[in-house]
């Protein structure tokens, strides 16, 4: 089982890795049968290669990214962490604020990944 | 089912009910059948008469709470925040950075609430 430290260096790499635009290094953190559901309440991502081409799309949009606040951890194999996020879309500036919640498996990869943000939490910059 | 504003007015009421030390109001936000897993990882609390418990005594510990970021919603009935809160144990303070996901029923009210901190997110307050 991987430590609250070991989980809560996950998701500050996760951060990073979008800094760098390292989708090789955001696809390496979760498990190989594992969901995304992000947003929240819309269909989840699930497997490998729909990850990958999910983070691979990820890193072209995503302009920037930073914690709200420190990551949360927990008394079991999940962590959590608040933080706002910048895309491009066809030249034009949308910044999201999102909660993200991770749980993770025995061998310390994110099994499910659960991004909370609504239609209101996202706003066009000029 | 309640909206996006409605879930985040449900969460920010909730900060405001600590502040109050209004434990009425934290149980009325709450479903009759609802569960509490606070922190996760920990056995949830459920129904009525053991949340009741809960706030009651939760209002007489913590001395304050605030919110890190805004509220964040989801696509769906489900909303998340991360904040701060500080409680008096025996004459010690202790301050703990936790994130609070809720989960809504179709009246509005919160069914599943989950709190994700973990031992490293707890400190001791001189």
């Amino acid at each position: 089982m991987p430590t609250e430290n070991d989980m809560k260096a996950a998701l500050e790499t996760y951060i990073d890795a979008f800094s760098t635009r390292d989708a090789d290094k955001l696809v390496s953190l979760f498990a190989a049968d594992a969901t995304i559901e992000d947003p929240v309440g819309s269909k989840p991502v699930r497997g490998r290669e729909a990850i990958d081409a999910f983070y691979r799309e990820g890193v072209k949009v995503v302009t920037h990214m930073a914690l709200s606040a420190p990551v949360r951890g927990s008394h079991t194999n999940a962590a959590a962490m608040a933080f706002d996020f910048e895309m491009d879309i066809n030249g034009q500036r949308i910044r999201t604020s999102a909660i993200d919640v991770m749980e993770f498996d025995e061998d310390g990869k994110i099994r499910h990944m659960r991004a909370y943000w609504g239609p209101s939490d996202s706003r066009e910059l000029d």
